[in-house]
């Protein structure tokens, strides 16, 4: 948690409202922060369905691999977060930190091993201690409340400057139902999938198969369409919690992803997870401007997205949408070290909607001066139209400054 | 060209003799830099052979081009390099500057177009206008010599922050035959190839196919194994020129590259290519350490290439060398993410010789007084070993610091 907060942090935060089968509480275990929260504990009702995503990373942390242990039992009773300490790459002993934790959270919720979920955030490679705080979730849980939505996101926190919420309500069948998630950045982000732990939990009654494809496919466009250092985090972890108590209400259980009932909620899923995204992006270590990458022509989508990777993860555009320098030559080489069809000379570049270049050469009717105005702004698009094709893509990064250098030169310190 | 020399600049530069076959002129043509020299000329006598390897960049520079176009002739002689301007991007307006350069050099010194070679260095995107020097080579070319290969060196310079130069003396027959080397980095150097300039000539009768093949291997363990930012130029160019004045001396005049009368050389070649190679490296953007990592153990020699790489281009791995921290979960994070085979629990990772995990936890022994007093050097190895199998890689790298962002902050301005 930084001292200062970043420029692009949303002007007001959203008060996420209380969520019915949701009850939350968190506490000052002391794992590493001081005079300020760092372990989260939510509780579910029973009959919560759940899905995730997870790091691709070869060398997963243990929670990782815990969550990817219970996933397939589709059910969850309680969610234990730590931050101040990954729990990554600590062997044997990380596997017994997983297992005493997952063991007290089902005794203090009174459920099955497997429907327990642990996701921890912080220094990798030092032995997370259970003994810490594994005896802090039984009065947790018995204290847990509904409304305490931004308790949860501001505990998750580690070199984020602030916490990250949002919130939709919509119609499921005639009953509104509610979609709340909470995220944490704010370095080694990368996709697949970005880093950061996101919990998202709703009311609406869904099966965790319906749940789960909603994810995967909500998340190709937003947590994994968004880099700030393409550093992949071996933690990555979002999970998406159903608890159904909207049926209650008249909400229609769904089981058919093809349900067409699921429409307006499926969109307020992927909002939620485009925004939280987002706030992760312009929570970059660092950051002091939001950069949106879009590649356009290119031979396919997947072609689009490893050329917009590219930009958005090049040290040289990065920096030099820091110096507010519109220097499309670095966008042009970024284009060409991705190894995707192109054509220097069908290559189009645009910041904002200046078009700077054009087949192969500087756009005849440049201006230093106007593109110069535009790279002040705080939010930057960039554009590479490949004029190969119809692939395209968006990703999500923010710029490279000094302050990324000195936030991860003394990490540890 | 930087007023700060880096720390890590050879505390003497090694002096470069002349070399019968090829004569040097530099001059100040005031493409951009005002006060020092930015066009180099190197005159080849008749019958010089020639092999090169480019950027494998989609969008290369109209140098680059040209130098492909020419190559198969297999012959060259005369090289024009200019800093300040890359001429990449430049579309028609680029094809037109290095056709008339290429005249201009030809009329120079009296050969076919073919036998030109030409590179740019600099800005992407801004034309390059060959009226401002091409009107010079003619003088330059009358008043080459022999011994101006310190000057050469200065000349292609950018954000270098001083020359590099290499030279060896060894047997071909029981002739000496000599190689001279120059190189240009600074930023954008990220295989394949690594950016940056280099010419390399020598006066040993060796005919171009093997030239090339000597190339083409000698660029995989040194130029194409160095990384500073993970972004590729539009403009690598590495030249190698054998002008066969030695020939006059008693060399054999090789055409086979089996012959056994190479080993000398090709080993000299490739010290060469390493020791430039590393300069570059040690003069990367911003650098105050050289990183050498090495992967074993994984599952093939390409496998360790790329973890090896992805360590090394890892933004946190690179601060973190930056901020002296033995900050190894981000080796960890840096394997995991190269998606290339790796089991966690059989990782082992060292920082020079002292081994901080094993077996996929901290080491028993790790001791963070004795990994944080090695991190004060000025040269750093990381090494992991994937425990898997025998392929094995090494690469070079340089930390991360604000002045890289500050560099790249402001290159146009």
């Amino acid at each position: 948690m930084s001292a200062t907060v970043s420029p692009l942090a949303p002007k007001k935060y959203v008060k996420l409202p209380a969520l019915e089968g949701v009850r939350i509480r968190t506490a000052e275990a002391g794992i590493k922060y001081r005079n300020r929260t760092d372990l989260l504990l939510m509780v579910f009702d029973e009959g919560t369905d759940v899905a995730g995503v997870f790091t691709r990373s070869k060398c997963p942390s243990a929670p990782v691999d815990l969550c990817r242990a219970n996933l397939p039992g589709g059910k969850a009773r309680v969610l234990v977060v730590n931050s101040g300490n990954a729990n990554a790459f600590t062997g044997r002993k990380g596997r017994e930190t997983t297992s005493l934790t997952a063991k007290a959270a089902a005794a203090a919720v009174g459920c099955r091993p497997d429907e327990v979920f642990l996701a921890s955030t912080g220094v990798i490679g030092e032995p997370l201690d259970a003994g810490k705080f594994s005896h802090l979730l039984k009065d947790m849980a018995k204290g847990a409340e509904a409304g305490l939505w931004g308790e949860a996101g501001k505990a998750i926190m580690t070199t984020d400057t602030y916490p990250k919420y949002a919130t939709a309500t919509v119609k499921l069948g005639d009953a509104d139902v509610t979609i709340n998630g909470i995220a944490k950045g704010a370095g080694m982000i990368a996709p697949d999938m970005a880093t950061m732990l996101s919990f998202v939990a709703t009311d609406a009654p869904i099966a965790a198969p319906v749940l789960q494809q909603m994810l995967s496919a909500g998340t190709k466009g937003t947590f994994n369409a968004v880099t700030v250092d393409s550093d992949t985090s071996t933690s990555d972890t979002l999970l998406l919690f159903a608890t159904g108590a909207a049926a209650k209400r008249g909400a229609p259980r769904i089981t058919d992803p093809k349900d067409a009932r699921l429409m307006q909620f499926r969109r307020a899923l992927n909002r939620i997870l485009k925004n939280l995204a987002l706030q992760v992006v312009r929570d970059g270590e660092g950051a002091r401007k939001q950069v949106e990458v879009t590649v356009t022509g290119a031979k396919s989508a997947r072609s689009a997205k490893r050329i917009a990777l590219s930009i958005a993860n090049s040290p040289l555009v990065k920096t030099a949408v820091a110096g507010e320098d519109a220097n499309w030559g670095r966008v042009v080489m970024a284009v060409g070290k991705a190894g995707e069809p192109a054509d220097r000379d069908l290559l189009s570049v645009w910041f904002g909607d200046i078009r700077v270049a054009r087949e192969g050469e500087r756009d005849p009717d440049y201006s230093e001066a106007a593109t110069s105005d535009y790279m002040k702004r705080d939010e930057i698009r960039i554009r590479a139209d490949i004029g190969l094709g119809r692939g395209k893509a968006t990703v999500w990064t923010c710029d490279l400054t000094k302050a990324y250098v000195e936030i991860n030169g003394d990490y540890r310190s």
